[in-house]
């Protein structure tokens, strides 16, 4: 049975015991189910009974449950549970999930919820909550172990075992000197493989990567993936060690940020992050249409130069025939070229080329499909309508277009990066443009010299 | 000093030395450096110094160096190295880099390198060789640490610090019976805070998230996402225990999928897991040539529609000009709804709506859509041209359009989810072919009834 099929009976078995009042028959089927998949068969629920449901749970699965569930959820049961339940639930989250969820609620209730903190819970939170959003203060944990260079190995392990409970992460352990600066890492591994009477000091790796508070979250998020690590310290302006960050929170970084990209290239959404399909119809139009008002006006230029040359349409009206083809084929070249070197950059895949390197390479591969598509599209031209001076001025123009379309296409990014604007939102609509309004006007000088009009 | 900076720097300080023949000063310039920064230092030099730089490293740094290198670079080098240079490098790579590598290289290459592995090393190799591409065997380690459920913690750790080295991953040790059927799962975590005499058996958890070898990649690495896991265990048909897969494995492998996606919704670049800046020029034209040959008809059946229409844009040459602005804004809608959907499938945010949720709710914000920007259209067009009967033609057009791209947007990538395509590839083309002609059909019937022709 695949995980899928198993979330699916776990919610079809629950919702049936719920509707029948079966509170033990529902508790007793959830026992051997995972946290996750708990959490996803409660989210499949009707939102009747996901309290419900979320009260069927032990008060130490709860917690596991909760942290996996939507923020939408999460918000509901706060404010449907219990004082005492919600207490329990917010105080044994670990601080950055808090501080997540908190981001998200009214801050009327962010308040209520943070006086039922104990102190240094409360402290943890709130400072937390004091850093930019996006930056890796606010995703840090402050939850980590730190060591000192005259710890033995032996009195380090001791410390652990007494730490474990209340740390997200005792893998990587940090050496701190008495004001608290960072000075050195050691792995648990790096531990276990040691001798029990040697000194922290000795062992611990001292070159130690890290990132300040006020670090980008995707800049983070970059450096784990590209060293591997399990998680990295975060310090403060004075080198002291603040929180760490987890690799499974980058994970979930990663994919928020390239969701943005993707939608922005994708016609260009705006989703800042939230969940598209929770967000209210209204604000999915919202975030929609300011890219669609950019497109009315830049197909109106468009259009209007097709009007301009009604001269020569008149003359000649299957020349209208052929303009879908041209800006759509160059639309999409431009589009291929944009997509390849916007995602080169974020993956820094690209590194290895300079953009003038990058741009004289698209051009090349445009002219290339330009002389593939050029010499199709003369031939199916000819075959359409008979005329083998529109065809050549077709066959043509595709090769201009095509070159032109690539060159646009990557140098754009260049330059919106360049202007410090995203490359993934802006784009498109100048490509389109340009290629449309330059390719129209391509086309119709073309035709007018071959066709001698 | 960023990262980036850092790199820079000891870039071109390599190669300025490297230049003068000072292999002594280049040797200092990189000790303190980390592995992955020296990796792109050697990437950024001319190809005919990598070789060169690549030799001031001690063997141990080389090794580490190497895994970071680009798969292009590192078959350079194997060409270049001395033979017993390679040879160290390859024993000592983890099973898992070395079949990616292998899998890179022409096969006489791989059986002069597998000729120099230590017998047992060969079979690993090999064996991870032997599984489908994309799949849980392909990229899995065997290197992993096995208990048994009636070992001591005591026991357990005294085996972990003896196999540490030869393990990648030593924070989750998997227990096993006695025909290696895969039982419990114990982390490190849980070792360090149990009593040195408590049995494995005792402390293990018993219900373990594990994959098959033939799991394709891109599940494993969503369950490793979602279950916040380190690694995941592999087992063949039999549930025995064969390999683990690593969280910075996944986190690779999520990169390239999304890789993967961007380029099919960004215009159908076929790119199969390369890297495009790598490939040669007309490998690029190749994978981008097809849909635009897809286009290329597609696009000629809107231009023949528009040239059947040539009684009405005879009468009213005006309606022409607003042709781009109807299928560019269709277009894009359809863009929209595709994207978010296809972006939806892909990270699981779509699961708690069913496929005709998920188009009803896009079938009423294209209606929004449509509903701002007919408004806006039809004000446009009467001050562009002054007519109000072509106004109110376009406006509706308009309306009636986005809520068909949106429609279509939607409701094709779930089909083309059903016939087993990829919705990421195969949506554009047939949205946009929709969009265009369905659309310039509704627009010129519009305009027969609202201007009476």
């Amino acid at each position: 049975m695949s995980r899928r099929e198993l979330r699916d009976l776990v919610r079809t078995q629950l919702q049936m015991l719920l509707e029948e009042g079966d509170l033990r028959g529902a508790k007793a089927i959830l026992v051997p189910v995972q946290p996750a998949d708990i959490a996803e068969a409660i989210e499949g629920l009707p939102e009747a009974m996901h309290a419900l449901a979320f009260r069927l749970l032990s008060k130490d699965e709860a917690i596991a449950v909760y942290e996996y569930l939507d923020y939408s959820i999460q918000e509901q049961l706060l404010e449907e549970l219990k004082s005492q339940d919600v207490r329990d639930i917010v105080d044994r989250m670990s601080p950055d999930d808090r501080a997540r969820l908190f981001d998200e609620l009214p801050a009327k209730v962010v308040n209520r919820l943070l006086e039922q903190l104990s102190p240094a819970e409360r402290t943890a939170t709130a400072q937390l909550l004091g850093y930019e959003a996006d930056t890796a203060g606010r995703i840090m944990t402050p939850e980590l172990i730190s060591l000192k260079e005259n710890f033995t190995v032996s009195q380090a392990i001791e410390r652990i075992r007494r730490l474990a409970k209340a740390s997200e992460m005792i893998y990587y352990l940090y050496v701190t000197d008495a004001a608290r600066h960072l000075t050195g890492i050691v792995s648990l591994r790096e531990l276990v493989t040691s001798q029990p009477d040697q000194a922290i000091g000795e062992i611990m790796t001292r070159d130690v990567v890290f990132v300040h508070t006020d670090t980008d979250q995707e800049e983070v998020a970059k450096l784990i993936q590209r060293y591997d690590f399990l998680a990295v310290p975060v310090v403060d302006r004075e080198q002291r060690l603040v929180g760490i960050i987890t690799v499974d929170d980058v994970i979930d970084i990663l994919q928020q940020e390239t969701t943005e990209d993707i939608y922005a290239l994708g016609g260009g959404v705006q989703s800042g992050g939230d969940n598209y399909f929770q967000m209210n119809l209204m604000e999915v139009a919202r975030k929609r249409v300011v890219w669609l008002f950019v497109l009315l006006i830049t197909n109106t230029v468009t259009g209007t130069i097709i009007k301009s040359q009604e001269d020569i349409l008149a003359k000649v009206v299957t020349l209208t025939a052929f303009i879908p083809l041209l800006t759509g084929t160059g639309g999409n070249v431009g589009a291929q070229s944009s997509t390849v070197v916007i995602r080169g950059m974020n993956t820094e895949e690209i590194r290895m080329l300079g953009p003038l390197q990058v741009i004289a390479r698209e051009a090349i591969a445009g002219a290339l499909l330009g002389a593939m598509l050029g010499t199709v599209a003369t031939v199916w031209a000819y075959f359409l309508q008979g005329k083998l001076e529109v065809a050549i001025a077709v066959g043509t123009s595709l090769v201009a277009i095509s070159v032109l379309a690539s060159i646009s296409g990557s140098a754009l990014p260049f330059l919106f990066r360049l202007l410090r604007l995203d490359p993934a939102l802006m784009s498109a609509p100048f490509i389109t443009t340009a290629v449309d309004v330059l390719g129209v006007l391509i086309y119709f000088n073309l035709a007018r010299v071959i066709l001698n009009l």
